[in-house]
């Protein structure tokens, strides 16, 4: 969870703008569905995380439907609910490190595929010791792909292409010590390709000794 | 997993007793799914666990169908697959308790929800810290439960009940501290309750820092 002591993790955006409660809510589920639930700290749900927005219109000025204004303020609310997202889990239960991970397909099944990377706790702790341990990420897409399923798999870390055609990549040297440097960051990126169209992106935070501190030390 | 360095887990059960390969197999394939089945460390699956029988029979001691030998024959597979798989939870990677959980119900739901709960890093930290975290169990448990379903549960640990009828039970100081001292054991016991016959059991070992040593820090 994102703080177990707290209920749990209320967020509230105020704008100025005057804008309707139905817009203002559409906008604000699109944006959720791009931030808050592309997010995992430890794949443990919690009872109450709440996104609310307010607008007073305070400022008189008026979103009207289909106006570049609305584009505008529909952009901010995105762009807000992401960075805010994102700071959930870098700040996440003693995490040390960030990753990005986006999945394209197999068809259908790019969702659990990513959540399952997201929420493996060999994954985790790996990116905690800056491993580019990959075999772990495979091993937890595989658990969420169906047994009959052919696979062929593409997946970069860092851009730099680790497996290819489901066959390991040959580092040379130097690319491999660039690859551990990059391991090291605070924020890590990572693409796992099985050819499909369809795409799912997922941050994820490490699993280190603090995650273990804050969760059996709380009392 | 097991041990990530090695291959994975490798169980090899020798007998000199004289039986075919085909009760046997039965006999080993129903106790599998009583102890190599039931366990789970970190919920991670590894890539090749095996286990294998191998019935020389050297004995001389044939083992006849339908026979009190052979119900003491399968009933001794039995115990010792058990034995040998309670074993890997408590050796697992780190471990320093164990749980068994047993869940009662719901009809057709009472398998995700032990495996929900034997594999939520925030009931394994609580473990590992002895804390009585009941709630964090109910969460995971809550995370598998179909949404509209309404929920009562019971639960105990240790044979002590902290939750009946889905309400809290108001323990008297020296009931609170009788739990804390079990929770101190190196194996406790959990049963969770929603009131059907069903009936899923599960054996799972804590989260501590041993754990984010061994899987962050084998290079």
């Amino acid at each position: 969870m994102i703080s177990p002591s707290l209920a749990t993790m209320l967020c509230f955006v105020e704008t100025d703008a005057a804008i309707d409660a139905q817009p203002l809510g559409r906008f604000l589920d699109a944006a959720i569905e791009r931030s808050f639930n592309r997010i995992s700290v430890d794949g443990q749900m919690s009872t109450n995380d709440s996104v609310f927005a307010i607008a007073g219109g305070g400022s008189g000025v008026r979103v009207e439907p289909g106006s570049d204004d609305e584009r505008l303020f529909s952009g901010a609310v995105a762009a807000l609910l992401k960075q805010l997202a994102l700071e959930i889990v870098a700040d996440g239960e003693g995490a040390s490190r960030v990753a990005r991970l986006v999945v394209h397909g197999p068809a259908g099944g790019s969702e659990p595929v990513a959540r399952s990377v997201a929420n493996s706790p060999l994954v985790k702790c790996a990116l905690y010791g800056a491993d580019p341990n990959w075999g772990r990420v495979l091993a937890a897409a595989g658990q969420v792909l169906p047994e009959s399923r052919d696979v062929a798999f593409d997946l970069s870390i860092e851009g730099i292409e680790v497996a290819r055609g489901s066959h390991a990549v040959d580092l040379d040297g130097d690319t491999h010590e660039r690859l551990r440097q990059a391991m090291r960051a605070p924020e890590v990126e990572m693409t796992l390709s099985f050819g499909a169209d369809e795409e799912s992106e997922i941050w994820f935070c490490d699993l280190g000794h603090d995650y273990v501190d804050v969760n059996s030390e709380y009392n």
